[in-house]
C-alpha cells in the first residue's frame, strides 16, 4: 500500500536529486571520455558513434544526453574553459600559484594557445556562436583577461594594466580568428614561442 | 537631324567617360565631406540631411550616390582604409618612409587606433559585416599585416615576423571588438600609449 501512495512534492525532490547526480557524473564522464579522443587524434575523430563505442554506451544514450552533436560541441567547449580556468587558478605552476608572475603569464599563454586551439575547432562544430568565446563579452574573456591583468600587477612592471592585458589577450585570441589551415601550418609551437618572446620583452 | 541619329555603341561609351568621371569626384567630394563631419563632430554627427546640407546638394542626390545610409557608412569604411594604406605607405613621416622602424610602427598603431575606433562607429551604421575588416581575412588585414612584418624585418630585432606581426595586429584589432562604451571609457589616447609601451619593450 505504501508504494501506490504518491510522495510528497518535497520528498519527490529529495529522492529524485541521487538521480540527477547519476545523470550529471555520467554527462562528465562522457565529456571526460570525448575530452581524450580529442586529445589523441584531434575534433575530427570524435562522432557521437565514436563517443559511444568508447563509453559503452548505446548512440542512443549519447544523443539523449546531448541532443544532437552540436549540443555535444557546446558542452566540450564550455567544459574545455572551466577546466583550464580551474588548473590556471587553482593547479601546479607554472600555470598555477607558486611560480613568479612572468613565468605563469608564459605558461598562462601558452596553455591558452593550446585551448583557443582546440576550441576553435569545437566552434566549427558547435551551435555557440564565435562571440560565445569573445573576450570582450563572455565570461571566459573576463576570467582571462582578469587573471593576466593580476600576473601584469603582480611583476611589478611600470605598464597600463588593464590597457596590456586587453592588448595581449587579443593577441592570444588572435589564434581563434586564424583559418585552420594557417593554424596548421604556422603550428602551436610556433605562436606559444611568439608569446613566449612578447611575454619575455615586456616583464624582462 | 545629326541629334537624332543614335551615337554607335563606341562612341556613346566615350562620351559617357566624362560624365562617370565627373560621377566619381562628385562622390569623392562627399565623401570628404562627410569624413570632415565625423572627424569634427563624430559619426553620430553624420545624417544624409546633414551631408546633403553641407554639400550644397539635395537629400535625392546623396541618396542616389549611395543608395542608403549603409551604403554610405560603406563607402566610408572602405576609403578611410584606402586613405590610411596612401599613408603609411606613401605619406610623410614618423608614419611613411623615413623615420627608423621602431618609430614607423609606433606611429603606425597609434593611427590604427584612431582609424579602428572610428571604423567601429562605422560598421554600426554600415551594411558590411565586421569580417570585412578581419586582420584575416581581408584585404586591409593582409596589407596591415605586411607592413607590420616588414617594420619588425627592419628593426633587425631577434623575433619570429611572422608570428609576432600577427599577433600585434591583433593587440591592435581588439581596439574593434571593444564595446563602444568601455573604448570611450579607456580612451583612445590611452590605448596608443599601450601600443607604445608594447612596442617599445619589443623593439628596444
Amino acid at each position: 500500500m505504501e508504494k501506490r501512495t504518491a510522495l510528497p512534492l518535497q520528498r519527490a525532490q529529495e529522492v529524485s536529486r541521487p538521480e540527477r547526480s547519476d545523470a550529471a557524473r555520467n554527462r562528465e564522464s562522457l565529456l571526460e571520455t570525448a575530452r581524450r579522443i580529442i586529445a589523441a587524434e584531434g575534433v575530427d575523430a570524435l562522432t557521437m558513434d565514436r563517443l559511444a563505442a568508447d563509453s559503452g554506451l548505446g548512440k542512443g544514450t549519447v544523443f539523449r544526453r546531448f541532443e544532437s552533436k552540436a549540443g555535444l560541441f557546446t558542452a566540450l567547449l564550455d567544459s574545455t574553459e572551466k577546466e583550464f580556468q580551474r588548473r590556471y587558478i587553482f593547479g601546479p605552476p607554472p600555470l598555477g600559484p607558486g611560480s613568479p608572475p612572468v613565468e605563469r603569464l608564459v605558461a598562462y599563454g601558452r596553455e591558452r594557445i593550446r585551448v583557443f586551439d582546440t576550441q576553435s575547432d569545437l566552434l566549427r562544430e558547435a551551435d555557440a556562436p564565435a562571440a560565445a568565446f569573445d573576450p570582450a563579452a563572455s565570461g571566459a574573456g573576463t576570467a582571462s583577461e582578469a587573471h593576466i591583468a593580476m600576473l601584469l600587477r603582480q611583476s611589478g612592471a611600470d605598464l597600463d594594466v588593464p590597457v596590456t592585458a586587453f592588448m595581449l589577450l587579443a593577441a592570444l585570441r588572435a589564434v581563434m580568428v586564424l583559418p585552420r589551415d594557417a593554424r596548421q601550418r604556422i603550428g602551436v609551437a610556433r605562436l606559444a614561442d611568439g608569446w613566449e618572446s612578447l611575454v619575455r620583452s615586456l616583464l624582462p
